[in-house]
């Protein structure tokens, strides 16, 4: 007998727990389409090829690999895994997106903003609220290297996150170019600005000595380190202030980083308006693709990110013949619902819904038809009917109404059927009405 | 430079392409709630044990499977497939379906209903209208082996395909114990009836003179097969007929088929109501688990079917200790989609969607903000409102709104600025008003 638990780190979605997906979903999917973003969707299977060489070695490791088929499959020829594997499943929303722009470039406007929502694969080891297929929600916008563009996905998110009713989330934003200012500054070698990011971007897992063991593991010289840490331990002060951080952070910022990237962060506050946003310049975000502006949301109750994104103005010329500037944000769907699921966020008419809003129940074998029939009337009045399939006694089928939770119980007895009426139930009250088909639906509305 | 093309059968969908199949999924989904079937959701990576054996020889082969990681992948002892790969995509939606049912046979009610519309996966030769993901939209009851079962499924099968337009489909209807009982009557032996039932499978494709070669070579002898092939060019003559087709089916099954099947198939046809439905006894249908009614809808334009589903009480017991009756039925949405794209099927309102209903121009950099604002301000009237990123000319910005198909252009220049006013511009009628931008949201919705 084969196993029924779903695959490792994979998850089955029962019907309440869909109902709670689809709730946050459609509330990313307005407000993304209120900002003009339009809908893209793109296949789960990717070329490896696409793929390889975009995330950085661990992710090159996390990536699903698709076994080979057929004639193309040769084990005595195989000598490593590439010669097993030509696809792999989608890792992120971003690579995809860039191949899919590069090749439609003539096809797409200019400035082409497009959300998507699907699912991603890693062969992550699996933990609590870390899964192997997860769903993102991804905002980008192509084609503009203006700061406009980082001020909306922020409006955007921000937006989203306050309409599912979070009130106290925190946008960090950061810019690859501070970052490497500050490393430059401390006298990190360009050629280990690389090792110094992985490190720093584990600043909020393992602390500030974590980050300097690393650091010196990693082979960067203990007097940089110091410098490094110094900076931001200033910045953690910094941090910690109530008022005025930005600005505090950016006066911090003058000597080590340039006039030009400091700008840019000050247009992002500008322009996204009300968005919860604080410079943090140690943030670090862990894809390699990243050239500008970066950001991430949390929130106090939830390790790491409820999102994150930034500016990658390189990713899309590794597809096509000419660069193109793009911005993007990513909104973790699995994490948000942790988050409404703990503090109990859902709306009562999601975590109330059931099967249906009437069941049909059926008198006898030969009245089968009129039940149908009956079930079919009350749906082309727009409601969710269910009917009972079998001939079973009446008590049972009130009891499968009443353990599924559907809230009204239409019955066709004889009496009823000679006099082209029908009994409803109301489960919950206990109340019973004789009534013609026809005034159903205004009774269950009530 | 890597390719910028999907993987080989699998496609990108642009914008207006996921409008369309959003919107078909859409009057999928509402039909199926409408009939009390609850949305449910498996992970697209199933182990490969749960897939293996459950779709027949040829499917065994189309399942994509995943090549194992790390210190799992022992290359220099892998002998076989099997040594390389533990997980493989989902093939198709009934499989999962069971293993779920049998997973979670206490959270779920007696009478599981549930709808699944997701992608699947298979490692077939693309060709024209078949790719290698592809989305089923399925529907299911568990629980029950009552005809009401497969009435209510064919009734909501053919709700959603009129909703969407379709005026002329057919509902082919037979049942597997009708086959078992032609090719017993024709003196098939019981070992070759799964070689019998691929070929007989055939006949839409190959015809009958390509059924009977086929049968030849699986090893039925000729008398049986000239046998099976007078009772199916018997049956497709009553097809030919006009009237009363199922009635002169049945009667010319009797002395073949059991009472207790053509009763089956009987209350079929009166519960189902007015499903366009005709008992086809030729009809085969591929997958190996079904064992009562089979059924498959064709429109006159497409070879193959838009769907197809039946009767499988067998394979929820594969994967529990019960066996436990089940029914479904699959709609195949690319198929859908071809047809509704060839006849010009989909409503304006999906064709001429745009990416918004408005553009906000800038002005220049000192105004970006109050544009920002503004287009703030019009989301929260319910708009859906883009801003074009950069202080381009206005020219260049007019340009792309036209090129886009974004029906309304907003300016906001230093004399609506200091007036506190909007330029408003109707892209297809050219008209220009100067509002207040409360105004504007009743000025576009007329």
């Amino acid at each position: 007998m084969a196993t029924t638990k779903p695959a490792r780190g994979m998850r089955d979605f029962l019907p309440s727990d869909v109902r709670k997906r689809d709730f946050v979903i459609g509330v990313i999917k307005e407000v993304y389409e209120s900002y003009g973003f339009e809908p893209l969707e793109t296949p789960a299977v990717e070329n490896l090829e696409t793929l390889m060489g975009k995330y950085g070695e661990e992710g090159n490791q996390l990536v699903f690999k698709i076994l080979k088929r057929g004639e193309k499959l040769d084990l005595t020829k195989a000598a490593s895994e590439s010669d097993l594997s030509d696809l792999a499943l989608r890792y992120d929303l971003t690579v995809p997106l860039a191949r899919v722009v590069a090749n439609n470039k003539n096809d797409l406007p200019k400035f082409f903003k497009r959300y998507q929502i699907q699912p991603v694969w890693r062969a992550d080891r699996p933990a609590r609220g870390r899964f192997r297929e997860f769903y993102q929600c991804d905002v980008d916008a192509i084609g503009s290297g203006s700061m406009v563009v980082e001020g909306e996905l922020l409006s955007a998110v921000s937006e989203i996150l306050k309409r599912l009713g979070f009130e106290d989330f925190t946008i960090r934003l950061n810019h690859r170019q501070v970052l490497t200012d500050i490393l430059d500054t401390a006298g990190v070698p360009t050629d280990l600005h690389t090792d110094a990011l992985i490190a720093i971007d584990k600043m909020d897992k393992i602390g500030a000595e974590g980050v300097s063991a690393e650091l010196a593991e990693r082979g960067i010289s203990g007097d940089a380190a110091t410098i490094l840490m110094e900076i931001f331990a200033k910045t953690q002060e910094i941090l910690n202030q109530e008022k005025d951080i930005n600005r505090t952070i950016v006066a911090n910022l003058i000597n080590i980083v340039s006039n030009e990237t400091l700008s840019e962060l000050g247009q992002i506050l500008k322009f996204a308006d009300k968005a919860p946003i604080i410079i943090d310049p140690s943030l670090a975000r862990g894809l390699s693709y990243y050239t500008g502006a970066i950001m991430e949301i949390t929130v106090p109750d939830l390790a790491g990110s409820l999102g994150g994104g930034g500016r990658y103005d390189g990713l899309i010329g590794m597809f096509g013949k000419e660069q193109i500037p793009a911005c993007g944000f990513s909104l973790g769907l699995e994490r948000i619902l942790v988050v409404m699921e703990e503090r109990g966020m859902f709306p009562p008419e999601i975590t109330a819904s059931r099967a249906a809003d009437v069941i049909v129940t059926i008198w006898d074998e030969d009245s089968i038809v009129n039940s149908l029939k009956l079930a079919r009337d009350l749906r082309k009045q727009g409601l969710r009917v269910t009917v009972y399939p079998e001939a079973d006694k009446l008590g049972k089928q009130f009891k499968y109404a009443d353990s599924t939770g559907i809230p009204f119980v239409c019955v066709l007895g004889d009496e009823e059927q000679k006099a082209a009426k029908v009994k409803l139930k109301n489960m919950t009250s206990g109340e019973e009405w004789t009534l013609k088909a026809s005034e159903i639906v205004s009774k269950i509305s009530k």
